[in-house]
Parts: structure tokens; C-alpha cells; sequence
């Protein structure tokens, strides 16, 4: 008997994204992904958790949303109203929370409450390729402004905020990361903090901050969040436990306005995010948070200075770089020659991943000789012979390092 | 100093549903939502689960995806793999599957991937709220077909077949929950599954298969999955873990061929679904899934049992029902007189959720007088009760039951 395959081609609509590839398992040295250091997850204590939780109250997962509604766990909720006012300055409460699967889904919430085909939206010139990616998909363009070593330019801005205003465009919404801004690593001073919330306000263009690095400052301090800092209710702020936990665990947040978050809730049409994982993170984080994070910090930091000292034995003064004050990756300046793209599949092949600066940036020429080198889920021996292959690929394709 | 308030309003994209409501609690008698039986959960069980896996490689969650890729826990792929063979004569592998957030993400994927707005698509007349709604909210046609104590009427499913055909629209697929449909818990038999099979090869359509009751069947024995039936990989079955194990846990299933699976993978853009609630059901269903799914079984039987004895006693004649052969819902025919729309809000103001059902059906008129009566989380003596405080709201409003 003939067994003929049905063809779904003619069915699929216009605008998908091409078909993914088969998986085929993680290559040797893997730069790339927000993935963590599994050393420093606390796993005794999401044991003790799990157990310590699900002993009390495990029958509340019989019911959607357990006892806390749609907007996630509340004990979770509760422990990110003190957690937000300690390191952030954040007040609010657990009503202005919306617990979400990742900061992707805040992402997506954010974008589709806010934004149609053709809107403009502020985005940092260098910034996360998901967030990139996101815009694009949804036909809205994203106006890049550039960064130095203080992040956000307010002077650009502010050019930028008024050229779009004499074109009669009213951009949707400025979105930063001005905590560890990702890649580039830079912490938006205070002042800075305070000059773009007034040039928002000047304009009328909401904020949409993510904060999902923020903890990770070396230092343990950090300035006020944007959120914190306005007066309007014009920021809306996501965060995540990807970056202090475990990534895997798909567990991130919004805080913002009712007025807005309302219309966001409208569209998180999931029946709640994954119980378990909220449960045994609101254990676990109540009580054992504020310690578990300065031993992660103190275990990333050593892996950076793996990673500085390795590009600097290997690339010499071929890489360039600034000392990231927290992180979990470097961004990092290769010669005008190397064109990081091309670079990309080579170093595959040679069991190396890294995220290409053209992927994490919409200035694409300026990025084209960067790379964004993630380091916290490598071990140090991984990171300085991953660094060192690296070195040759990149020797013998573009002459650099010499 | 005085606080202006950010108004988003001329901000938000035309089409958005309106503004969620705060949410207040759960009412006293709930009737609604897929919510399953607490005293059934395997706690001990998913306890000492979470223990073993995260004990055992509790380090992967450092990693997106762990150690098993995009397409979920590759423990859980593999326990789905002998589950599916030995309950639905499903033969597929570990990387026909794709492990979603709960079905609902399975949905949104199967829709995304092959439907644009102005499509037309088939689905059972009365059927599960958020599949059609989120139908509606794409601007996609649903065409509904009557059901009968059989399930899905293959002679009017020919009918529209043709008649569409005849006006040059080629429906993208037939949606149909086969085994223990929802709301009216008709079980597809395996004749008409050939026929079905059979029309839909004929025009040229694939068929989506929801299979999220299947396992709630009180004999244990079911029809084969027309994914299992099909000779031409023309059908794309979901399935999920709320029905049997806990629906907060949000964990679903993808089983579709390669072709159209690796478009939808492409469209899951939230770096994986929860990993510790995949890797707790994999450890605990691998070892426990089959003895505990009789257990549930019969619970669910005996509340299913009070449900109907309390209609009678408090309904009489009024409410008219077929005995289910399994799930977790009652589809209820009320008098004509009854409004089930009207009926709603008075029963909620009295404490009791109900699913009206209009809002269940594509044939709203046929619809009016029904209700969902879910049964599983409430105990014995809330069904009772509240199907008491139901008929007197009922009474009260319509005059019956008399």
C-alpha cells in the first residue's frame, strides 16, 4: 500500500518566518544564549523548595491560576514587591504584577497591546536580538540611538525625538535597558535616568524598561530604576528570574499601570504561566534570594576576568573591550577586517557558537566586526580554550590576531 | 507636588479585546474552566518526582532547553512516545513532538502557522470556547457542524465540504476534539473516524485533532487517534497534561509531521516552555502515569455521578443530559425558556459559575438554554449544593424547574 504526504505548503499563510532547522545538540564552546552558571544555581535549596511547597499547598495546581487569579502566583508576586523596592526603588504592589512565562512573553504582551504594522518605536542602536527580531516581525521600525560607555546618548535622543516629531511621528514607546544594557553593558547614570524621563514626557512616549540584568551588578548597587524615578506612570518595566535563578525555568514579570496592564492581561490568553516554577521560586526567593545572588555575582565576575585575561593572551590588542561592571556577557571589538557574519559559520564548524554583532544591533555596519561572547554557563577551562580556538578561526580566515 | 497620570489610551492598536477585570476571587459553587480534582492529584508522587529529576540534573536549568533542545524535555517526548502507542495506537518518535505551555500554546501555534485573516476553517458546532474565540479574534471563519450522540455528523460534513468547494473556499483544516468531544463528551466511533478521514483526503483538508480528554474515558478503552488511522500525515494532534495530571502545571503537546512542525517551531519564540514542571511530569508519569490515570478516573465517575443524581433532584425534567462516558464536564439542555446568557450573571451573583452555552457553540440560537457544568474540582457536597442553589436562581428567573 501507497502511503501518500499530505502538503501543507499551499496552506501556509504569507509573512512566516522560514522553517526551523533540526536541533543538533549544543557545540563544544557555546558563547551564545542568556544561559546560566549551573555551579551557582541553588539547587539544595529549589530542592527543599519544591518539596517544602508542594507539601503545603501542591493541591492548589488542581486549579488554573491556583488561588491567585491571572496574574500569577501571589506569594510571588508579594516576594517581588520587596525585592523591587529594595534594589530598585520600586513601589508598588502585588496588584500592579503580572507574572509571565519569561520577560519574552512580557515582550510580546508589551509589543501587542501597543503596537501595529508601520508604528516606530526608540530602541538602544545595540541591543537584544530578540527584541530586534520582535519589532521586525510585526512590521514596525525600530530607530536605533546610539550608546557610549554611559549607555543611552540623551543628545541623540533628543535629535532623534524631534526629527520624528517634525515628520509627525509619534513613536509608540523608547525601550532600554539602561541596567547592564545588553550587549553592551553599560548602566545609564542617574542624570541620564533623569533627562530621558523628561525628554519622554516632553513628548508624550511611554518607556518600556527591561531590567532582566540588574542584578547582576557586581557592585550589588544599582541606581533607581526608570520606573521608580517617574512621576507620570509612564514606565513599563519587565524583569526575570532567567538571569538569577535558572533560565529554564521560564519565569519573568511586568510591573506597570492598571490602565495598561489590564489591556495586557486581555491578551495573555494562556490559562497562567507554569505554576510549579512560580511556586517553588516564591519559596525559594522569600527566603533565600538576597544571599543566593552575591555568590552568583562573585562566580560571574571570576568567569568574566577568565574571559578578559584569555582575549587578551589570544587577541591581544586585536579584541577590544571595556570591563563590564556586570553580566553575563562581553561585547567585544574585533579589527575593521573581521566581519563577524562570515566569521559566524566558521567558528561553528569549529564547535564554537557566538552571537554576531550585526544580530544584536540596527547599525548593522557599525557592528559588522563585533561579537556579543556570553560567558556565565562555560567553565573557565572551556572559556580560555574556547577563547583560544576562536583566536584561530579567527586568524586564519581574516589575518587577525596576528 | 502634583502627579500626572500617563494616559495610554491613544496609544493602543485598533482591535485589542477590552481591558481585563480585577480579579475577585473564585465564587463559592465553580462550574466552569477545565479545572480538575484536587483530592485526585498524585502530590506524594509528583513530590518525590521533583526530588529524583532535580536531584539527578536539576544543574541543566542553567541552560535554555536544558540538554534536549527546543522542542521540549526529551524525557517527557520519550514518555509521550510509549503513552501515545499504547493509548491512541499512535506510532510516532520522540522528535515528531513538540512540548508546549499547556494546549492553549499548542493552538495558538497549529492557528498561527496556517491561518491568515479571511480564512475559513471547520469545526464541531458546539465546541470549546477558546478554540473558537481565538478563531474569531484572527478574523478566521468557523464553519460549525451538528453533532450527534456520535459526535461530528459526517453527512453534514460532506455538505459543507461540497458547498464550499462549490464556492471556491478550501477550508485550512476540520478542528474536532474526537474522544470525549467538549463540551457534549461524544466519543467519535471508529467508522465514523474512516470517514472522516476519508472526506477530508477527498478535499484536500487536514484534519486538527484535539485529544486533551481522551484519557478521561471511565472504561479505559478508546478509538485509535485519527493521527493514528491517517496513511497520509495529514492530520496535527494535541494533547496535554491538565486533564490528568494538573492544569496549573501547563504542559501541552504538539505530535505533527516535520513539514509543518518545523514552521511552528519557528514561531515558538519563548526559548522553551517550563522546564522543572516538564522534567517533574516525565519523572513521575514515566513511573506512574498508567496506575494513576484509573485512580483519577474514578473519582471524577463519582463526582459525575452526584452531578447528574443532584440535576435530577433539583431539576426533575428541567435538565436534560446523556450520561458521559468520560471527562470533566456535563453539557446541560435547559427549558426553551431559559436564557443561559441571562442565567449567567444571576447565578454568579449567587455565588455559582456556570458556562453558558452560547458561548460554547457556533450555533448560538441552538445554544441558548444549555450549559457546561464542570465537575471535577469541587467536592461531592459543593455539586450538590451548588446544583441546589443553581435551581433556585433558575426558578426564580424563569420559572423552571417548577
Amino acid at each position: 500500500m501507497t502511503t501518500t504526504t499530505f502538503d501543507f505548503t499551499p496552506l501556509l499563510p504569507a509573512g512566516l518566518p522560514p522553517a526551523a532547522a533540526r536541533w543538533n545538540g549544543r557545540v563544544k564552546y557555546d558563547f551564545t544564549g542568556g544561559n546560566n552558571d549551573p555551579d551557582a544555581l541553588p539547587l539544595e535549596g529549589l530542592i527543599a523548595a519544591a518539596d517544602a511547597v508542594l507539601r503545603r499547598e501542591g493541591r492548589t495546581l488542581s486549579t488554573y491560576g491556583m488561588d491567585s487569579g491571572p496574574q500569577g502566583y501571589r506569594a510571588l508576586r508579594e516576594f517581588l514587591v520587596g525585592k523591587l523596592k529594595r534594589d530598585a526603588a520600586i513601589g508598588c504592589s502585588a496588584d500592579d504584577i503580572l507574572i509571565t512565562s519569561g520577560s519574552l512573553q512580557a515582550l510580546d504582551l508589551v509589543n501587542h497591546t501597543l503596537l501595529a504594522r508601520g508604528d516606530t518605536v526608540i530602541i538602544e542602536e545595540d541591543c537584544y536580538q530578540g527584541s530586534i527580531n520582535r519589532l521586525l516581525r510585526m512590521g514596525v521600525t525600530p530607530i536605533g540611538i546610539p550608546l557610549d560607555r554611559d549607555g543611552l546618548r540623551i543628545d541623540a535622543l533628543a535629535n532623534v525625538l524631534a526629527d520624528l516629531k517634525s515628520k509627525g511621528i509619534r513613536p509608540k514607546y523608547i525601550y532600554t535597558i539602561p541596567t547592564v544594557q545588553n550587549p553592551t553593558a553599560t548602566i545609564l547614570p542617574p542624570e541620564r535616568r533623569t533627562a530621558l524621563l523628561k525628554l519622554a514626557a516632553e513628548y508624550g512616549v511611554p518607556l518600556f524598561e527591561d531590567d532582566c540584568y540588574a542584578d547582576l551588578i557586581w557592585s550589588g548597587e544599582r541606581p533607581p530604576a526608570l520606573y521608580a524615578m517617574s512621576e507620570r506612570s509612564d514606565v513599563i518595566y519587565i524583569g526575570s528570574f532567567s538571569k538569577t535563578i535558572a533560565p529554564a525555568l521560564r519565569v519573568g514579570y511586568i510591573v506597570a499601570p492598571w490602565a495598561i496592564m489590564s489591556r495586557m492581561l486581555a491578551l495573555k490568553t494562556d490559562a497562567g504561566s507554569g505554576a510549579l516554577e512560580q511556586m517553588v521560586l516564591a519559596e525559594y526567593c522569600t527566603a533565600h534570594f538576597a544571599k543566593h545572588v552575591p555568590v552568583l555575582r562573585k562566580s560571574l565576575r571570576a568567569k568574566l576576568v577568565t574571559l578578559m585575561e584569555s582575549l587578551r593572551e589570544h587577541f591581544g590588542a586585536a579584541a577590544e573591550f571595556d570591563d563590564p561592571q556586570g553580566g553575563i556577557f562581553l561585547w567585544v571589538k574585533l579589527p575593521d577586517g573581521v566581519d563577524a557574519l562570515k566569521l559566524f559559520p566558521l567558528a561553528q564548524a569549529a564547535g564554537i557558537a557566538i552571537n554576531p554583532g550585526p544580530e544584536w544591533s540596527v547599525n548593522k555596519a557599525r557592528a559588522q566586526s563585533r561579537l556579543r561572547l556570553c560567558f556565565a554557563n562555560l567553565s573557565h577551562e572551556e572559556i580560555s580554550q574556547g577563547v583560544a580556538a576562536l583566536a584561530d578561526v579567527c586568524r586564519r580566515a581574516f589575518g587577525f590576531p596576528a
